[in-house]
């Protein structure tokens, strides 16, 4: 049953247990486990990379940290001389949802697909290699299928089997309508694994059922079958949710540093670890010895959080960029003092002008009311002096700093 | 809802009824029933032929008077200027079963489905005229349907309205598998009935879900819907089974005119009414007046049979054929005495020969041992006289009948 791993030399069996050991990092399941060693000791054998697969939606992609899950561990396989292959589901796209009930799945053009694909691997290039990785649209062999051979692969999967896929099982088991045709999204998602001739794939633990279809069909078609790694979901800012825009608790990989790192600087304590092994670069041996120190109380958990924060920085910006946004949140939030770089304002309205009303034209806020409530609420500070009077009229004469709340500065030149 | 049976003149209002009491006869279901006045209407007002459609099997033709339950329908609308559609469902017979599972559905290549078809239409002429009849070969529009068609088509039903087709439901609920290729099959009878817009499609009892298919179908694309027309299954000879080759309670309607009519006059009595309706050409007030007088006792159920024997030689050969086979049948088992053309065999064996060896040498029995049981239990006569001595040896000097059985005669002369 395990050919390979018998032809393994002791370095190259010393090789594999390290791989093993980056890869099950993190995962939630890998199905079957123990397929996973005998995949990499034919690789170290034969000298052949793994083909390790994603299927990527092909609607608008707008990257965030929860996505990343999969990117790293896609990495983790690429930074082995493994092959990743991603797949844009183009041929779902094209088509759109022909009951015309799911306004999500909009109809997308040739044109729309190719932006979408572009703008992934805009921001998949922040994670991956991107002049190595394989790219396929499945519409080039699905859109050439004929009825019969519909027919064929149609054939090989049993309606109880796909029946078995949770969200059919229970909208059947309610009344809820299953469409036909949703039946074919798995199979596709398979038979992409058949061509392809994957030997791993991705997906988070909503794809077991999708991923396990390649297994099937890669089995009927008589290749080598496929193993799933399932990543688990990564919870947003709010330590509950699973991290999504619609959410607005998330980490897009296209903000500023400094708007990262603060954002990092906000993730709930018990979810530090999990960050750390889904969405950082970090060896496994560092990241077992942090958690460690946590666990020992050597280390604070807010210095854990900026290494966690500056990683993060560092990954979608460079080293430089994750040490000034470290020091510019150190400089507002933890000591208290200004920022470097605030906008700064040549005043050219009334003088003296109402605090109110200043407030308002320098943009630091939307209304006078807004204004008003701030103040009374103890928000608003000028050179760093709180100001409780509403009615305060300000004489512009020289430099003054006016700030509102932690993070919002205006410099008022006179 | 119903315009055109509202524009029919007095004439015309006439004629519908009359098309309908024809078309109701004998019919198990019409779904929905009170569609199809307003078609025959629309036919009359607007001068245009009704299409009616049959879905044939690809595989080879073997038709018995079972079979002619949905052609005598067939021949009523064809009676009344409809056109009649057949369908040979070549598609699916090309296909093969995609599993390998059903040795029955096998590939057809193209020559066995022309040289199926032609049995077919040979065996069809007997009740229909097939001049103007109209043939399609479904694989003509289904094998040109891409992927992204059959999404399209499979994107119009739901998982739940395919489960409720009877067998779907049972196997589903019993654990016996369902390819997902099998969810096709109704499907593209659906789809054969949009592309030919037929206005009525004609089956068994065991069409039901299928036919509605093609209403279902025909509304998803915005065509008229058709009307199912459900014919009862016909028991065969034995009287409770349906008839078929396999149960040998079959008459074949390629059978000759003697064992056709013998065969008719061993249907059990309580089936004549049936058989009268289901299978003949009899016009229903006629067929109304048969029940009538069987029922007042008037007419005896023996005379009644003759009559059905009668027609149904008439209709599958001639009214001369019928009179003779009648004869033949009244000479041989209602008079005891022997039919008009029995084989003759000069005899140039041994003489005297013993009775034994000559019965299995002019081919009257296999074997000595089943000649000899046969006169032991009196089933052998010579010149009309039973034989009862085993050992008898005739001498072939004149003329001699020798009988076995009811029905087997060999004329021997010396």
């Amino acid at each position: 049953m395990s050919p390979f791993i018998e032809q393994l030399t002791t370095d190259q069996e010393k090789e594999m247990k390290r791989q093993l050991d980056v890869y099950r990092q993190g995962v939630q399941d890998i199905i079957p486990t123990e397929e996973l060693a005998e995949k990499i000791a034919k690789s170290l054998v034969t000298n052949t990379p793994l083909k390790v697969k994603l299927g990527l939606d092909p609607s608008a992609p707008d990257v965030h940290l929860g996505h990343t899950v999969v990117l790293n561990k896609l990495r983790q396989f690429q930074e082995n001389g493994h092959t990743i292959q991603l797949i844009i589901g183009d041929f779902t796209g094209k088509i759109g949802d022909p009951t015309g009930k799911s306004s999500a799945r909009k109809q997308l053009t040739d044109e729309e697909v190719k932006e979408n694909a572009k703008t992934y691997f805009e921001q998949f290039g922040k994670v991956l290699d991107m002049e190595k990785v394989e790219l396929h649209y499945n519409s080039k062999w699905l859109s050439s299928l004929s009825f019969e051979d519909v027919i064929q692969l149609a054939g090989k999967i049993t309606v109880a089997r796909l029946l078995e896929r949770d969200d059919f099982e229970e909208r059947l088991a309610y009344g809820k309508s299953i469409s036909l045709h949703e039946f074919f999204y798995p199979l596709m998602q398979g038979y992409d694994s058949v061509i392809l001739e994957a030997d791993i794939e991705l997906g988070g633990t909503d794809q077991h059922f999708n991923i396990l279809m390649g297994r099937h069909y890669q089995e009927k078609f008589g290749k080598e079958k496929q193993i799933a790694i399932l990543m688990p979901l990564l919870e947003g800012l709010d330590g509950v949710e699973k991290m999504s825009k619609s959410k607005h608790n998330y980490i897009g990989i296209d903000e500023s540093p400094n708007e990262m790192y603060g954002k990092a600087m906000s993730i709930p304590d018990p979810l530090m670890s999990k960050y750390f092994e889904l969405i950082t670069d970090l060896e496994p041996a560092e990241i077992a010895q942090i958690k460690k120190d946590l666990h020992a109380g050597s280390l604070h958990p807010r210095d854990a959080k900026m290494l966690l924060a500056r990683t993060i920085v560092r990954m979608y910006h460079s080293k430089e960029a994750a040490e000034k946004a470290e020091q510019q949140f150190i400089t507002i939030f933890q000591k208290g003092a200004l920022p470097e770089d605030i906008p700064t304002v040549q005043w050219t309205g009334n003088n003296p002008e109402s605090l109110v009303q200043l407030l308002v034209d320098v943009n630091l806020l939307p209304s006078k009311s807004e204004a008003k409530r701030m103040i009374q609420n103890g928000g608003v500070r000028i050179d760093g002096e709180k100001i409780e009077e509403v009615d305060l009229e300000v004489t512009i004469n020289k430099e003054l700093i006016i700030q509102v709340g932690k993070r919002k500065f205006v410099k008022l030149l006179g």
